[in-house]
């Protein structure tokens, strides 16, 4: 019974990306800005989630040069590339409340305030080794998935942007964060901004940094856990220029925008957004994907303020598997909010039964304490004569003792 | 067969709290404050979860003068009172980027740079409409749910502070931010910043902003949702003042200091966090306080960037209700992960019933995409001559048809 | 058979004054200041040589308010009475190289940068010993030779810059340059902008700076020539604001604007200028009052890089006074260039002599060398068995043995 | 009845000069400037007065590298070569209340503050027209009478302000201060702070200044009296970088300093001072140079504001030429204070006579008001039917009939 009309209901999310587009595509606010040597018109927007789904609308697929939303990803290739450590005397992390042409250097003898601002994204790119160029285009690539290529002309037509980059290169040099002349990290930092993505490209890129360093597309780990929040955190709080305070009011999402008329977002754990719109408002944000961004925001929760909270650990179900042994059955995480009532069921069993089987295998998340805490359990138990298996996933449970099912864990009970 | 020895260990969090405050308390890096004219000392710590579970460690009912962290609450208690837009006029959202001292009004004709440096923290007082202290001290006295109590001696010794408070009051009234002289806003100030709070009173005050504005523990709503995200979007990029940028990446949840010795964070959805330790860094921050939050956020992922995810919305069952009505039970989130799935299985029950009937008393959370969805979706049916009926909460549901239980479902469907 | 057409040409510099002030008196360039109750029309100069002579055209007897000009003479009454080290402790002599609104201290703990920017003025007006207001006009009467009133409506109309000097007065307390609570020097500052002015009196105070603190007129020493110079000093680096570089190569006097309309420069040795035009230029300082300025500055060459160089000293002749000495009469200036001829002459005249008289009475300006020099002369002449007798003042001349006239030098020279 | 011992006394101005230097010369205060490869010792001081006399003391004959003090003579190039109003488009004249290394360019699009800091030197440095260093080393030789040379090693160990002054030029570029790559201009400036100057050198540069643009030495002009005066006005505000407040109070002389441990100064109308000292204070100025400047402005009254003031102009002796004609003689200035009295001289001597003869050659200075007026007065004696004839030289008095002597003004006056 079922009818077409249906149809389209059957895509919501790809409907509804598609409305807020058009409901911005024609606004004429703000000014392109005349970096490149070409015209970029169109307006689209992309989700890619942490399952590696892609959703997009409008001019998706249309390129434009990455310019700024590079500095997120050279830091976090620095960062792989040379350590926190290394990569922290060179460049401090704190927003310098100015916009983006912001030209100081913070201390004494001084550093870069960011790796956001244009003198710490020059910096970024010096700290990766040489070939720099290959080298940042190659973790691009992978980060989208696909090829990418250079806008010859945007390269060459670097013009007023680019005596002020050789200046911020060679200040760089004076206060000694690098120790050779600049010319080399100016030319690969030149060319990383002139690289050519799309709006799904982005969304991917994000989604990236949203599934803690895992392409979810390709399933590849192309930065640590640690590089990619500590790339979040950069981007919340040095991002998005002067406008910072406000993008986190009404977005919410660690972000980075670029004059050529992208901004990427992440919600962590859940998806990656990419939007385009050439027309800039006076921080130099894009106007119509600011607009896209705090609409999606606003609708799918992404707001660090508004997430779903972690679901309480909950009892399914406590049962004998055997006479010596309860099974307790949890599902849902094993957040802060819910460790203490898991816990309690665990010991609960185990007060007239020699053993207790618990069964995680429907347990999602696992804070890193509750992953040290299981085997702290386990070995009070074992003190006490009594024996603690778990069913689950090894690496969720540090060094408690594992089964992979019901079956082995009676197998193990057996004297 | 449990044992004595099991006591502790069903205590795992209050364990793990009083572990961690243990590992600092003797450490005595920085430098203790002296604005107050008495010594206070200790450390402690104290969270309250949004369910309005409070867990507390060391001296966490040790009082000390909550001085900065003030601000945060004093602004959420100004736009209650006069809406955003009407204090966005007066103070702006950015990161300044500047230590806590910082006087400079910025822009034309001049607003203090956010609420939470001391030029806009009077400015946010001024904002709360006579009799000023009252009304805050009432505010804060619900947000801490119990009376508190203003320390003297710390009131009258404002000493230096008051003399640069008094020349930042005149600045505003120059800058024609307040319109009138700015004794009263001064002296209530000076007065909200001399209110003693313990660990404990921080905890809940930061869980009711995490918890949307409802006061966990006494469930009174003291401020609109939109009001707490706000507020914890303000404190993760202007909270820790010129150390915001390293606050993010070691803590990740929006936070304040003040140099009574307290911070308050806040994990939105979990938990609200209070530290307390008198030794400040240069920043000004508590050392032993942010040496805590930064362990207990990597042991409970309450790093934003770490959060869990939310889950998917999953069918938990699809069955006959009736032979006009089939039944899809909906558990989990309808967060942008979930709602395809499950919107897809409501479309494909349709398929052969005329009616079907949603049941989402299991679901969490619903998105404000999935809210508008579900009236769509319902309408859309009638049009092929399909009805579609829900089980669940009506403030979760928007306008859709809400029934209170699968017997009120099959009542509605009799012709 | 002189006629009266020659009459005007007796009166070539009041001449000139009146055609300079003609010429720009209907200029409508900048905008009048709203800091006053009353508009204050016309436009006024007037000169007085540090002989007292008095030169006006325009309206030179109107008055207006002296505002930021009084700061200059204020902080000579500071210096007077407390001595410039007590004083540069509180205000450094720095110029800002910002507009007058300035708010920032500099360095650590913080003085002023100047005494000419309000925060520094303020602080000077501080340094005035109670009762301070009575005191400091009684001083500007004395420099104007005349009673002075306060304007009331200005000095109750204070307004926006009321609001912004009781900021900055609250941050001298802060920063302890002031130990007291600003209120008394707030007023007493205030009180002291409300003084009514005419150009007259400026050029009158300004003849008094000219003249190495002696005011011209009535002859009263005022200040020592070292607050004179230091002063004058200031006033050059520091008493046009941002345009004090401008103004320097334009003008090349020291002087000091207000925002009444009123500009006081001082040409060194020579004249005050007081000039008057309510219209001010972007820097706050009177347009027509700077044409006015910069024109007299280059018809009399009073620009400090044009002033004309002292005279050499020369010898008048030399004569036998009696058998045994010589007199050697000079005349000039005893100033760099002319100390080595003046004193060939002296050793000259000793060689077939037994006693040399120096007469000095033509001399006219003698540097601090000068006078050290004579008295060593003198001293090497008596080991040689020769007399040195000086005819002359004898402050201009140290310790060296001084006649009074001729006549003296004889009777002395007698055995 | 001379004696030996009065030989000493005959040199009382190179004797002072040696004491002053004599007792700073072994002060330790201060650092020596690490700028060059090779440690440059001693201490040494000269004065070249407006009539070409050299006065020396110390290491007066030592080289060392100009530094900054080339800033002051580049800029006066510059302003020959292009006229003042080129130059000011692209360099303001404003102190910058900064330390010599300040950055930032001033105002929108940007200059910068004024050609004594760095930035300015290298724009003004570009400004010179190509070839530039031989032009600019040509100029610096006509200044210093001599051929100067090039210090290699410090050419080529430019070192660490070699990378800040490359980023200086590019900067420039940026903002459009100057529109080619700035690499000729940076190696012209590096160059011109590599020139060997000696104390005497500095005496006779800043001579010329003093001496309105013309060497005193060899009589050569070498840039016009505008120049020269605006040279020194903006030495006066801009020169001696954070410390210019300060200098002008205990010295002031227009001054620039340099890194290589000189000072010039010039004390306009008498002379120029050149001092070395290697070590530097806080300021970059040379500790003992400092101290030369100041105890010499002192001892020869050299402070602006204590230069001796014009002589009035006074009527020598007024007699009868023939029985048509009064002959006044004039002696002294015709600054603004003897402008009147000569005049009144003029015309009584005009009342019973129809012609009058004006003797001028005793008139050492004629302000540009005086030049004006003799004309205007001829005129008006001539529509009364009678007479004015004026013997000097033709350039001192404007249009008026000049009679090179008494003897020719009989001639003319004969019917």
């Amino acid at each position: 019974m079922a009818t077409p009309e249906l149809a389209a209901a059957r895509k919501p999310i790809t409907n509804h990306l598609a409305e807020v587009v058009d409901s911005v595509k024609d606004l004429d606010d703000g000014e392109v800005n005349d970096i490149g040597p070409h015209e970029v018109k169109g307006c689209g927007a992309a989700i890619c989630t942490v399952d590696g789904h892609l959703y997009a609308a409008g001019d998706a697929d249309q390129t434009f040069a990455i310019q700024s939303i590079s500095k997120a990803f050279t830091y976090a290739l620095a960062l792989e590339e040379r350590g926190h450590d290394w990569v922290d005397e060179r460049i401090n992390v704190e927003p310098s409340g100015e916009a983006f042409n912001e030209i100081s250097l913070v201390g004494e003898p001084g550093r870069p305030a960011n790796p956001l601002v244009n003198i710490g994204a020059i910096a970024a790119c010096w700290c990766v080794p040489e070939e720099r160029f290959p080298r940042i285009l190659d973790f691009y690539e992978r980060l989208a998935g696909r090829s990418l290529e250079l806008d010859e002309e945007i390269y060459r037509a670097e013009g007023k942007s680019g005596s002020r980059n050789r200046a911020l290169g060679w200040l760089l040099r004076w206060a000694e964060v690098i120790d050779e002349d600049p010319d080399d990290a100016l030319d690969a930092y030149t060319r990383q901004c002139s690289v050519q993505v799309t709006a799904k490209d982005l969304a991917v890129m994000g989604a990236t940094l949203a599934n803690r360093g895992v392409q979810p597309v390709t399933g590849e780990r192309l930065m640590s856990e640690e590089v990619a929040e500590r790339v979040l955190s950069v981007m919340a709080t040095c991002g998005m220029y002067d406008d910072a305070g406000e993008w986190m009011i009404r977005v919410g999402m660690p972000a980075k925008s670029g004059v050529g008329g992208g901004i990427v977002s992440a919600a962590p754990g859940q998806l990656g957004l990419g939007t385009f719109g050439p027309r800039l408002d006076k921080h130099g944000n894009s106007v119509r994907g600011t607009l896209i961004s705090e609409r999606l925001a606003h609708d799918f929760d992404l707001h660090f303020a508004r997430v779903p909270k972690p679901h309480h650990s909950t009892v399914r179900r406590v049962v004998d598997l055997c006479p010596q042994a309860r099974l307790v059955e949890l599902q849902g995480d094993l957040a802060f909010l819910g460790i203490e009532a898991a816990l309690e069921a665990v010991l609960e069993a185990a007060r007239d039964r020699p053993a207790v089987v618990v069964d995680m295998t429907r347990v999602r998340h696992v804070v890193a304490h509750a992953k040290a805490l299981l085997p702290q359990v386990s070995q009070r138990l074992e003190e006490t004569g009594h024996r603690l298996l778990v069913i689950g996933e090894g690496d969720q449970l540090g060094d408690a003792t594992v089964c992979a099912n019901a079956e082995e864990a009676l197998a193990r009970l057996e004297p």
